[in-house]
C-alpha cells in the first residue's frame, strides 16, 4: 500500500528536514564490491532523545526509515535504501528551500548509481559523490581517494 | 501590511521549528522591573552559517524577528516580541506535531503575561515559566528563585 501525504504534511518533512535533517553520500572502501567501494546514500533526520515519542510518530508518518539513538542521545530517523530516498525525495522537493541543491544532487547521484555498467560509469559517480562534500562543508569527512 | 501564508509555508515553519527550532521564556533578574524580574518570551530558529543565504530567505518569509550570528557560528532567528511570538504561533500551530506543549504553554505565558496587575498574578506567571523547564530538560539553565 502506498502511502497518501496531504501538501502540508510533505511542507512540514521538508521544513524538518531543512531545520534538523542531512543529506549526504557516504563511499566506504569495500574490497568485496566491485570497483572497492560502497555507495551508501542517506537522508537523516536528527532529534534530541527528549522528544522521543512524538519523534516517532513523525518518523512513523514518513514510514521509509527506521530510528536509532546515537550513544550522545540524539536520535536519527535513518533513510538508506535508494528506493525510499527517491520517495522522500519526490515528496519534499516541491517544499524544501535550504537543501534544494542537495535535494537535486543525490537525485542526480541515486540516477547515476542505478546506471554504472562500467569503470568509467562509476567514476563519474564518485565525482558527483565528491561534490556532495562541498556543499555540506564538513571539514571532518575523510577524502576518498579512487584507487581502481 | 499582514502577510498572508499559505497553508504549506506555515506546514514548512512548523516542521523547522520542530526540527531545529527553540521556545522558551527568560526570567531576567532585574531590579529595574517591577517584580524583579524581567520576562523575556523567545521563539527561535537556528541553521549553521554555512547557509546563510537561505536561512536568510527563509526568516524573510517570516519577517517577525531578526538573525544574529553566535561566536560558535550558528546563525539564530530570533522573535522576541510578545506580538510576533504570538503571530508566529498562530501561524505554525495547526502543524507543529514535536512543540505542542511548547507552543501551548507558551500561548498561556503570553496570555498571562498582558494581565498581570498583581504580585500573585506575577508569581502565577513565574510558575508557568517554571514549568518551560522541565518540557525542555535543560539542565543547564539556571534554577531562578523569585524572592519578592
Amino acid at each position: 500500500m502506498r502511502k497518501v501525504f496531504s501538501s502540508t504534511q510533505k511542507a512540514y518533512l521538508a521544513g524538518f528536514l531543512d531545520g534538523d535533517g542531512s543529506i549526504y553520500v557516504q563511499a566506504k572502501p569495500n574490497p568485496t564490491y566491485r570497483y572497492g567501494f560502497q555507495v551508501a546514500p542517506y537522508v537523516v533526520l536528527y532529534q534530541s532523545s527528549k522528544d522521543r515519542a512524538r519523534f516517532e510518530k513523525v518518523c512513523a508518518l514518513v514510514g521509509l526509515g527506521y530510528v536509532r539513538e546515537r550513544r550522545d542521545g540524539i536520535l536519527e530517523y535513518i533513510i538508506g535504501k535508494a528506493d525510499n530516498i527517491q520517495k522522500f525525495l519526490d515528496l519534499v522537493a516541491p517544499y524544501v528551500i535550504l537543501k534544494k541543491p542537495q535535494v537535486a544532487l543525490m537525485r542526480r547521484i541515486l540516477k547515476a548509481k542505478s546506471f554504472v555498467k562500467t569503470k568509467e560509469d562509476f567514476v563519474a559517480l564518485m565525482k558527483l559523490i565528491d561534490t556532495f562534500r562541498a556543499l555540506n562543508y564538513s571539514k571532518k569527512r575523510k577524502v576518498r581517494t579512487l584507487t581502481l
